[in-house]
Order: C-alpha cells, then structure tokens, then sequence
C-alpha cells in the first residue's frame, strides 16, 4: 500500500490546517469588510466550460474525464469560467455592480517539477458590471489588506501594476513589428525571472531581428507612469485609465505598496486592460497574488458584454514567504483543557466536568481511559494543552478537580463551580 | 453554452453559501469544543485506497479517471480511506487515541433521481485508539450537540442505535440460516422505508423459505435492550457493549436523544461493532448522519490494526429537515454597510468614509459610481443593507454623512467622528 497522496497533491494533517484555516478566515474576513459576498461553484465542470471557444483544444494541463453518461467532465483549473456562467445563468436577477468572492481548490496537470503542486486553494475576489478603474482600487485594496492582515508591510512587498493597452501604444510608438506581440510579451514575462542574455537568445530563435530585439529591451527599461507620458500621447485611454487608478490608490492610502511596471502581463488570454501581481520584494518568490481587467469573458460564454476585473490568490506562495519571514501564526488560540482520570472509578465523574466546561465553547479534550499522572502530563505537554484537569478519587469525594497550569507548572485543587473561572477567567 | 452545472452537482450562491458557512461553522465549533483536530486529504486520491482488498473491482459509483501517467485516481466517495492513509503513514510520530475531524466534499456516481445528488459535504469526526464504547459516546454527544446547535430537540431527532454483534448473537438463538445474512441485512435496513409485503417479496426471490422470513420479522419486532437481554445470553460481549453505550449516554445526558434500534445496519461493510444513524422523529427523511465502530480498516490497508469509531454528517438531508421546520438560520448579522455618493465630486470623499469604517472591521459595499438618492434605497433595500450613508455636495462641505436607518427608516446627519458609534454601538 503506497502510503503518499497522488503526485502534486498535499495532505493536511492538524498542523497543517492550522495554516490553512488561519488564511483563509483572513481571506473570508477582508472579504466581508469589503462587502464581497462568498459563492461556490462545482469543482467538478463540464469540460467544454474551459474550451474559450468552441471547437478549441482544451488545455493540456486540465485534469479532463469522461462520466458514464460520456460527458466530459474537468476537474476545475481556476474559478473564473464557473462564475461567468453563474452570473449568465441568472443574469436577470442579480444586482450590478455585483462583488462575489470565492475560495476554492484548483487543479493543474503541472510536469512534476520540485515545489510545483498540481492543486491548491485559491482566494478569488471579482467586481462585475464597473467600467471605471475604481473597481480595480477595490480588488487591490482587499489584497493588500489581507497581506496587512498577515503581518506584512510596504517593505515586504508590492503590487506591481501593468496596463496591456499602454504596452500595445508603447509598441506602436517604437514602431515595432505587431506581429511579434506574444513573443515581446512572453519575453517581459520571463524579465526577472530568467537572465537578460536568455531572453535575447529566445526572441532570437523566435526569428526577431536584432533591432526589434533593442527596441523590446528598451521598452523594458521604463520604471514609471511620467516617462510614459513623456513618449506617448496623453490622449490615450489607457494611460488615463492608469493614471487614474493610481490616484484612486493614493486616496485609498496605498501609494507605499504600489509601482508601476511595464513588465506584468499575465499568462492569460483574457485580461483586456489593467493587470497586476503581489510581489515579494525580494522577488525570491513567485507571484503572491494577481488579476486585472476582463471584459470580454462572459460574452466569450455567449453572454452579454459585462466589464469585470477579478483577483487571484493563492495558499503556496503566501505560505513560503511568511516562512522564510518567520511570521508567526496569530491564531486565536482558546483555552485548550484536557480532562484525565486516575481509575475506572472516576470515569463517569469525568465525563460529567467534561460536559460542563464543554457548555461553555471552551475545547475539552478527555481521556478515553485512565492513565498515570507522569504519563498524563508528559502526553499534555506533547500536545500543547493549556491546562490539565485531574480526577482521583480524593477529588471526586470532595467534589472537586486539580488543575494543572501547563504553562506555569502551578497545580491547585479547584471547586466544581469555580473551574470556568480558573481555566477562562 | 450550457448554463447549468454538470448532473447531480451544486451550484452555491451567496444565499446558499450563507447556510453552508453556517452549517460549517457549527461543525466546526463542536469538533473544537469536543477537541477534535481538523485535517484533510486530497478530494482526488489514488484509485487503489478505494479498493478494499488488492484485486478487488472498483465500486461503479466512484469516479475513476487516468492522469497522463497512466495513474489510475479517483475522485473521493468518502474520507475514512484517506485518514487511514494519513495515520499509517505517521503511525509512529502520532499519538493515541487520536481525535479528528474533517468537513470535505465526497462524490458518488448516483443513477439521475429526484434529489439525488452526485456530491455532498460531510462533517467526518474519528476517534482512532480506544475500544471502549466511550469512543462512541463521545462522537454520539459531539452530533447531538451539533443539531441542538442547529435548534433541534429529542422531539425533532432521535440517534437509532444498533450492534452488528447482537444481530448475529439473536440470528443465532433464532437457529436463522447464516448463509441468508446478507439478505437478512438488506431486509432490516429496508424496514420503513418500503412495506412489509414487499419486503417479504424480495426475501422470497432471494430464495429463503418462508420459516426463515418468520423468524427475520420476528426479530424486527424488538424494540427494546430488555426483550435482547431476556433472550441471549447475558455473557454476550456484543450485548454488554452496547448496554455500556446506553449506561454512558446517560452520563452524558443524552438518554431523551437515543434509541436501540435492531433494524440500523449501516451499508458499509467495514463496521464491526456499535453503528448508528440519527432520523428525524417523523421519519420524512433519509438518514441525518451515521457511523459506529470499525475496528478493522486500518488493517484492511496493510497496518496494524487499531480500533476506530467514525461518524459522518452530511449537508443535504439536515438542510431538508430545517427547511421543513421552518428553522431560521441564526447568522451572526453583523451590521451591513453600503455608502453611495451623489455626484463624482463626492466619490474621493466617499472612499476616505468606507476605508474608514472598514478598518473598523464592519462589512462595507461601496457604490462605484454616482446614483440618484431612489435608486440607491432601492437597490440597498433589496440588497438587505443595515445602513445607507449617502454623501452629497452639502455633506462633503460639512465634513459629515447621511445615514439612512434601513429598518427604521429615520434619516440623520452625523458627523464623522460619530459615525462607528451610530452604526455599530
């Protein structure tokens, strides 16, 4: 019996949950405080839900299979195409602008590769039905609250924001040849993260000319919005569109946490204005966090034109960085008691004080069957209970219980009704 | 484009999220209290830990797909395979006896019926290590407390409480034929849900004489732990078992919520002592949620063997039941704040107020653009928002806001400073 999950896949043992249940309350809480309602849609998706248009090759990295009735079914690869569809399926009847959040599991055939997982949770937040790049100050305040939230500050990271329509006028102005525009694209991606010489040799293979090659390197020398302005003309909407989003951030007091750069694309084939990504500032990490403007997907699924802009977040990436910044969980830890009994005799005494603080929402752990005290004490330690209620016979003639503070190590007999008020003063 | 989602699996908009959050939430917080663990595995699992026995057939009800390694995986039916895979592989580091608990999703190729569904949430709850029937009470007490929880009495629900044990032990008094047991099984657990006769029919099909049959409806007339006692034999560890279990519900003051029930069998085949289900009393529905004790499973996986009681809790048949009982859903209503602004003059206002009231941690939806004063009570009051504050050009100049009692009615002006004490005293 192999005893592993299934490669890529991760199991969540209590300490693990720890985390897990700790970020996403974190997701769940600033999605409240913004006023994004939580939707779910099935993890499991007709497979035809992923093809953009008809007719298209589905992903190779999508978990794709087929029910008895031959439906292809996929295992989700992001939330996105299943909200469309909810918002489609009752388009009549919901109220735009329309804030939905979403925390959801997500999966992807990725080549098995070290660190590379091929599921994980995903915070998704998405505003429908706004033009205007208030929407987007919206989605990026949440996400920089949330980082907030988990003990970072603007020293820790950046939301680094990119516009696709400024890189095409961009393009435009340089005179670059269009029809490299996935290859100048992929190359700005890959900015940072691959060295400058590789990024040449790959737009060479790629059949760039030498000068084409200058210019794109050239372009990605731009650090911010004034030397734009100083090349392109201040008629254009995207560059006003930026430009106003960033004024919006300021009022929303996030200028420390935000930079331009030209070079945030985002893989997918969707976003039509605005992007951005979280960013460790380091950049040892991956992105943290990313998203931008969609206005075209939900009439790619057959539906009316509606202006979106949505947020993706995941739980690898966050994890690593408050690691290697040693951030210490801020769980709500409650007080955790553990009820032991010395004999058979005590049991059913046990059980009864158990029951009482339980009453009370206070986490009550009782032994199954009688232990010694050495061994009592010695599993409470291991497993980091705050206090220790014991029953001998000598406390269940007097009616009463010994406490054992796990903390100090201080050990008292405590009557029946002053238990609460030892242990949850 | 087909919008709707894939057969038998759910859609969750907020409306229906609200019940899932809160069904979750009381889950959780009795796991917490009865100390349990939270944990989780992979939804998408090897095939094989579905397989009880090696060379054993796939149940055809399990979802099974090929990943592009030729891997044969599976969709989850159920959670105890994974947490036993979870406990071998850790089973020296772990300590025992092992309380967890586990609220996942689980996914069943059910024929299309009315109200059949492909996939639902189950709240898992385990105790790994112990023998004794205090393993059982323990998870019995944590799902009563879940439906009192809920607002359900022992009027409303009663825990059915069978022995696969004293089944046998009163078959063999009876001198029943032991080569009908399956049959036998089959005919218990179909008692109440279809008539008698065709019961009768089935077990005549199935090939048992008609003194057999006698003797099965005879012993569905027990009713009682005394009719079992004054019947077999007294030394029958099955039977001290379960009297052990009533002895101790009582402790727990459970004795209103519990009854013997000779019929509940549990279809799993891996339970081998104690098993329950809790009903409504009316008996409408399927089962709210079962379990009992399973000694053998981890064994069955190629580990030592350790004894088990488990309980699973679904998320279908108890949101039938609180709908049919006209139960409210008792959500932590947290004031609910939407802030609209009249004209783009005022929107920068209007963010500066919403910032502000969030980092005070209340819910706050803010209008993206301009709206006239009708359409904003309009849209607030079909979205259920507590409070509308409203800033316009005079509020701007004032330094103050409008706010709009949404039950009252009442409309005042507020300065800034006194805003949080009006909204969330």
């Amino acid at each position: 019996m192999n005893l592993n999950p299934p490669q890529g896949m991760r199991d969540f043992y209590p300490e693990d949950m720890l985390f897990r249940n700790y970020l996403f309350d974190k997701w769940r809480e600033i999605s409240r405080i913004y006023g994004f309602e939580e939707f779910d849609a099935p993890i499991v998706e007709s497979a035809d839900l992923f093809r953009r248009k008809s007719g298209e090759e589905i992903d190779e990295q999508i978990y794709v299979f087929k029910d008895k009735g031959g439906r292809e079914l996929a295992l989700r690869p992001e939330l996105t195409p299943s909200l469309a569809r909810l918002i489609l399926s009752r388009i009549k009847e919901l109220h735009f602008p329309l804030r939905w959040f979403g925390i959801v599991q997500c999966f992807r055939y990725e080549r098995a590769q070290k660190g590379r997982k091929r599921e994980h949770y995903q915070w998704n937040v998405d505003i429908i039905g706004e033009e205007s790049p208030i929407a987007e100050s919206e989605v990026i305040a949440a996400a920089v609250n949330v980082m907030t939230g988990l003990g970072m500050t603007s020293r820790d990271f950046k939301v680094r924001i990119g516009h696709r329509g400024i890189l095409h006028d961009i393009l435009k102005y340089h005179e670059c040849e269009m029809k490299y525009f996935n290859q100048i694209c992929l190359a700005l991606d890959k900015r940072g993260k691959i060295a400058d010489e590789a990024i040449k040799e790959m737009l060479k293979s790629d059949g760039l000319p030498e000068s084409e090659i200058q210019k794109i390197f050239k372009i990605m020398e731009i650090r911010n919005i004034e030397e734009i302005e100083s090349i392109i003309d201040n008629k254009s909407t995207s560059l006003n569109n930026l430009k106003e989003l960033f004024n919006l951030l300021e009022i929303y007091n996030l200028k420390d946490f935000i930079e331009f750069d030209i070079g945030i694309i985002r893989g997918l084939a969707y976003y039509t204005g605005i992007v951005f990504e979280g960013f460790d500032v380091e950049r040892k990490y991956r992105a943290i966090f990313g998203g931008g403007r969609y206005n075209n997907l939900l009439q790619n699924l057959g539906g009316k034109d509606l202006p979106a802009v949505g947020l993706g977040f995941g739980d690898v990436v966050i994890k690593e960085l408050l690691e290697y910044k040693n951030m210490e969980l801020k769980t709500n830890a409650k007080p955790d008691i553990a009820i032991a009994f010395l004999s058979d005799n005590e049991r059913d005494f046990a059980i009864k004080i158990a029951e009482l603080i339980r009453k009370k929402g206070i986490s009550t752990d009782l032994f199954l069957k009688p232990e010694k005290p050495k061994k009592i004490f010695s599993l409470c330690n291991k497993m980091k209970k705050r206090f220790v209620i014991l029953i001998g016979e000598n406390e269940k003639e007097t009616g009463s219980v010994t406490i054992k503070d796990m903390n100090s190590g201080i050990q008292e007999e405590v009557a029946i009704n002053d238990i609460i008020k030892k242990i949850a003063p």
